[in-house]
């Protein structure tokens, strides 16, 4: 197969530009394992350094554009990837294998339009900078841009959670910083061409074009070293526990804030009024919910807890008959594959029973068979840790417990995740058992769920996507949900005795904005 | 000397109990030299254990206790800190030779009791967790309780931070959640009456009472074991920065969110037109603040820069003349005094000049001369990092400039600060020169003075005692104010479709609380 020489540009200091380069990469199309024809760079430290310099003029440069010349950049940019669809869901197809519609074009970027328009009604707003004035004291304090904000993009959306157009992407830029964005290297194009839109809407809106910039893959030494160099203000990071620990640990011995998110196994609990009400509906809906995105999503059914007896049993015969029915998908990579494989081979070495899957699947790409796994609440509790092993992809376990008093054990052991999600009955059977579970599962889980899959992720301004460690690096803070995404990048900053002059003019006595919240002496007052 | 034989109890789970002991300790007058009578444990990992096992059932325990009953615990502790002041303010003082009036007695004290008040209405109020409903999709969050919470009070404010009546415990306990304090070994007999106020509070109001417990001391490996537990929710330090930094890295890597404040240097800025305004005021005022509390203020300002010229040398003179004929207090320890010596010592090695001090003061105790050190900005620039080291206690360091880009190149190489203070002319000459240095200072400190030494730290909700790293762990908390602070010690959690019946009162559809303020679809509304 002949390979273009063509190299892929880095955009940096707001121009597109020759990296340099360590050494080259191409992405691969994981739905035939055909090798993708442009060449990306794996840029050195000196394109690192470059870029951290024009983030931090582009820092000292954002102080002086207004809220409402951030909006207008994040609104072009939205506008921007709506005209450039066509071309943009063909590439994210390319490289991801995600479908093309619904998926990409109707439900992700629709999805990332939103999050840079909510960014930007936040930003005009200015709400969520917390305005807090103790006139009497004269001291007054907000929420202020942290500085150059680092973005790694997981897999697994290459539009809504990209490094350069995705959730925090929107949070930093929101709060008023710049953007370095590291590609994943599984979708280099993709985020090629996200940058390229997002380059001609700074243009377009006179918004600083240093303050979004983009490289493709770097070394983990040379990773290790960005997340912790001085002129960074903070580090977003979406993706794997192990990369994810190791950029932890590197930009805390800096003093550096790092947002991760990690790992989550997301337990659904049915309880067994809620089968005998429901059982193939709520089948369907789990087989939907495991197998959407091949279920790679962050916050895909991974843990299923059923009372032991003839309902679950039956039940699991649907999920495992529509496993076995419903299409396979392709995985976002080869690689992906083969680590979801020894997930699996792990779960039943640890003593789970493959009850349906559990091989790479036929036709092209990197496909897997829908796996279904069991345990019973005794085995999860004699092996809790390696029982809870996230697997990547269109894998599920479910756990029998014999008794409430088992699945309060199982609670007691599990680690911190993004969801936890609850089916009782409708009648009330289940009350009393929810009563005695929910104050074990609440403290485990960022977001708690009620008769409903967890596999939606709403923008809301009440969203948690976040939760305990090892789900998240801290449990105070949610990556989706605006405003409340933007405080990550944020410092807080206290006036005290400031002559009003010289004051920003969000914490002066008087603002022009009617729509901003502030907290004058405890009271929240609107303009 | 005689040595009581005596050896004080810890308190765990709610009683007065022997400690397992690894070695015991003597606290020390440092107004006198003398030993101490009581003997102290150093605990081993048996107590941190013990401790912790209560920790995690008061946190279970206070889930069904009503905000009302908190504010009540914290009410009558203050009450109880008050009427007992006489007995604490001797203790304190006898551990800490810090004056029992106006110091001891009429100012840390009242502000503790203060601090104590006002989480009690934050309590009540309900606002600080920040309700946030979403009606239309039902979604709703809010902060909730994070978990056990250790706190590491510091050495020099026996009562306002300490571990188990300070700010930090303040916060943690309003939450709703139960704290582990370590006394810091300086002022344990004080550390262990005001427990004793502790636990008659909680049982006269039916507070848990094992959600508030003492412990004195341990080795530096079971701190480090402390911190990374899983049953500890978060932890709070006020201390130095050499244990902070080791305590930090050792809760990260297990995930705990730990917040530290660690050290400043608070740089005090005259511009040209404040010293020729009113020199004399000025120099009284800055001498007032250096020398308060013998300098151990963590906002204590350790670099104060001026314009070179005559100005300057007179202010200086006038500095030095008062430093000379202003009495020495003892400092908290002789330890402390030995390090202060260090401190100036290595100052002086890195090219400060000793203007005066520099020696032990003569005088009964750990007393130290008032010491003036002053260097060039050009020097300073030289060695930037050596030259602003925290030096605690009773010792200044002026720079001089020669100009205002000299400042700025100063200000580039700041680390991160508590406090920047800026005097400048009342009739606006120095306003240029302000808007030149101000956004170089911003960034550097959490908050940001005019006109006023920054030794007041008001607890305002306004107030932002924090700031960039290394002052503290995360620019994004403050460690006084008032509901602010709580949040350190809080999780966030979702309710996604959760039936109204099963959520937290709080973020029901309507509330009987009239006090509290929740963010309704985008809208702060009270009650």
């Amino acid at each position: 197969m002949e390979i273009a020489q063509e190299l892929a540009q880095v955009l940096i200091d707001g121009k597109w530009q020759n990296a340099d380069v360590e050494s080259t990469f191409h992405a691969e199309n994981p739905a035939t394992g055909e090798t993708l024809p442009r060449a990306f760079p794996v840029s050195t430290w000196s394109d690192c350094d470059r870029a951290l310099a024009a983030a931090s003029k582009a820092a000292v440069e954002l102080r002086g554009v207004t809220p409402d010349k951030i909006a207008s950049f994040l609104e072009a940019y939205a506008f921007r990837l709506e005209s450039a669809t066509t071309e943009l869901v063909a590439a994210a197809h390319e490289e991801t294998a995600l479908p093309i519609s619904p998926r990409l074009k109707d439900v992700e970027l629709p999805r990332t339009t939103n999050q840079l328009r909510q960014a930007a009604t936040a930003v005009r707003e200015e709400s969520w900078k917390r305005a807090t004035l103790d006139l009497e004291r004269n001291i007054r304090s907000y929420f202020a841009p942290i500085g150059p904000v680092i973005v790694f993009g997981p897999n697994n959306f290459p539009f809504a959670f990209n490094g350069i157009s995705g959730g925090d992407f929107a949070a930093a830029i929101a709060a008023g910083n710049p953007v370095i964005a590291k590609a994943h290297p599984l979708h280099p194009n993709t985020s090629r061409l996200l940058a390229e839109q997002a380059l001609k809407a700074a243009e377009e809106t006179g918004f600083p074009t240093r303050a979004v910039q983009l490289i493709y893959a770097i070394s983990n030494e040379n990773g290790l070293r960005l997340v912790s160099e001085p002129r960074v203000g903070a580090v977003g990071f979406t993706g794997s526990k192990n990369a994810g620990l190791h950029l932890k640990r590197a930009a805390e011995e800096a003093g550096k804030p790092i947002y991760l998110e990690m790992s989550s196994i997301n337990p659904v609990i049915f309880l067994p009024g809620a089968l005998a009400e429901e059982e193939e509906r709520l089948a369907r809906e789990l087989v939907d919910s495991c197998l959407a995105g091949a279920g790679q999503f962050c916050t895909s059914p991974n843990l299923v807890v059923l009372w032991d007896g003839p309902v679950a049993e039956s039940f699991l015969n649907s999920v495992a008959i529509a496993f076995r029915e419903r299409p396979t998908q392709s995985l976002l990579s080869f690689a992906g594959r083969k680590q979801l494989h020894a997930g699996v081979t792990a779960l039943v070495d640890a003593s789970a029973e493959l009850v349906t899957g559990g091989k790479p699947a036929d036709g092209a790409g990197a496909r897997y068979q829908n796996t279904l796994l069991r345990t019973t609440g005794k085995q999860f509790l004699s092996r809790p840790h390696d029982l809870q092993r996230e697997v990547f992809g269109n894998v599920t376990m479910a756990v029998t417990v014999r008794n409430v008093e088992e699945l309060q054990s199982m609670l007691e052991h599990l680690e911190g995740n993004l969801t936890g999600t609850i089916y009782s009955s409708k009648t009330g059977t289940d009350n009393e058992t929810y009563s005695v579970i929910e104050p074990l599962l609440r403290p485990k889980v960022g977001r708690l769920l009620n008769d409903k899959m967890p596999t939606g992720v709403a923008v809301s301004p009440a969203m948690n996507h976040g939760g305990p460690f090892p789900a998240t690096s801290h449990p105070g803070f949610t990556s989706v949900g605006i405003p409340s995404a933007l405080t990550r990048f944020a410092v807080l900053q206290s006036y005290d005795g400031v002559r009003e002059d010289r004051l920003p003019p969000i914490l002066r006595n008087t603002i022009s904005n009617p729509a901003t919240w502030r907290s004058i002496d405890g009271a929240w007052v609107k303009g």
